[in-house]
This record gives C-alpha cells, structure tokens and sequence, in this order.
C-alpha cells in the first residue's frame, strides 16, 4: 500500500456543540464545515490542523455506528483515515495480504471523498479508513 | 492555545513485532526507530506518514499505563499528540480554561521531546498530548 498522509482522524463525541467548543476555545482550532452523513447516521464538524482534519462524529441515532461506539466505549477517537491514490488498487492489495475490508468497494463519505474502511480485526485494534479525492488526484476522470 | 500540526499519533499494541509487521508489510510504511522509554514502561516503534508519526506502544509490564490500558479497551489509538511552541505557555492557557493536566509541567518524552498530557475527562475522552522540540524551535536555547 502507498499512504501519503493522515486525511483525518474521526472522534467520537456525545454532543457536537459542546466538543466544537472545546475544539475552537481550547484547542484554538476554527471549524470550517458542519455536515450530516445520512446514511452514517452522523453529524460531522471539521477542523484541520497541519495536513490533518479532526472529524468530530456525533451520532443522530443510537442505532447509528457512532451512537454504538459511545455506548461501548464512550466518546473518543474512532477512526484513523489515510490519503491514498487509486484506492480500489490500494484496497485489492490490502485484501490479498489477509486483511478483512469491511467495504470490498469504495462508497461516497464527508466532504464527497472516496472511501473505504479496513476492519480493526486486522489491523491491530485500529479502525483504518482510506480515502480518495478524485477531485485532487485524478483530475482526468470525470465525476459520475 | 497554538497547535502546529498532528506531531504524532500513539496506539497501544499487544506485541511490536507482530505490529510493524503489519505497519511494514500491509500499509507500506518504514519503521526508523525503535526506543524504550523505562518510565512509561513502553517499547515504541516509529513510522511517519506525512507530517505525522506513528507510535506503536507495548508495554514492558502489565502494571504500565499501556497495559492497563489494553487490559481494559484492547488494542487501538491510545492518544493524539499536537506540536506546539512554548509548552508551559499553552499548558497554562489550557489549566485557565478549565482543562484537567495530567502534567503540570512539561517531562522529556521519547525521542528527547518536551511532553505534557492534558487528560481525558476535559477532552471529550480523547488523551491528548502537547509536545515541542526545543531543538527545532528554539534554537537558541541550549539544552541540558
């Protein structure tokens, strides 16, 4: 696999304008985006520090993946996701070296990427994500 | 508070070999260093991707915070770590605000860094560490 870098890192948290607020005046971090993820069942705030976005996650739903995390585990990181080119390249050589995808195929996440999630049975505890931006990488091919 | 970037990112694993196998083999990065860090009872392997390191941490008694740590929530992303300039001065914003340290001054982490932890409770759940290089910030202060 080729990573070129920490696109994000996905934090779980109870309630987005209390953590965005820790985030902003605190941590001096300023929020460019909110967006919902319908079928993630989640509320997104985003910041970026250095190369890296942090996403905080608060879930719209219990039966959501985040409203599970935090029930489970309570609110912190969730997932880490990694900028790739070619992902459904990048994915098939995960998969032939014995590592479980949880998507065999990229789908649609935040912010219009390309993305797909490795299972953290494989990947040592980690929640692992890879993501493409079509728009950045391969301005050749044209959007569906 | 000032944060320059996400300086690196520490996940707690059962056992670094088998780990960095993982790191190595499946995601393609290179381990460029392997320290024991007694105090914290750690054996750490480091990886970069981007502007950010990995930090892969066993622990080298069950006792440690690593192993109480994996004892509880398993394997996975332990803590965030933001570079920052002048520590104890954002150390000392975040106490204004609120926020519970877990180190009141800064202590010499692994790879000779400046660290301080601010804990959990005030974060939204996420262990957060600041940590600066005094040798590529302040050149000018000559070390110990």
């Amino acid at each position: 696999m080729d990573l070129n870098y920490i696109e994000h890192i996905g934090i779980a948290v109870k309630n987005l304008e209390e953590a965005k607020k820790y985030y902003e005046e605190v941590l001096g971090l300023k929020c460019y985006s909110i967006e919902e993820v319908e079928d993630q069942k989640v509320r997104t705030a985003f910041f970026k520090v250095g190369q890296t976005k942090i996403e905080l996650l608060e879930s719209t739903s219990p039966e959501g993946p985040i409203g599970k995390f935090i029930e489970k585990k309570g609110e912190g990181i969730h997932h880490i996701a990694f900028s790739v080119n070619e992902i459904s390249k990048q994915l098939a050589s995960a998969e032939e070296k014995g590592i479980q995808l949880i998507d065999k195929a990229p789908r649609k996440g935040a912010e219009g990427l390309d993305i797909a999630f490795l299972h953290p049975k494989s990947t040592h505890g980690v929640l692992t994500e890879l993501c493409e931006n079509q728009r950045h990488c391969h301005p050749k091919i044209s959007s569906k």
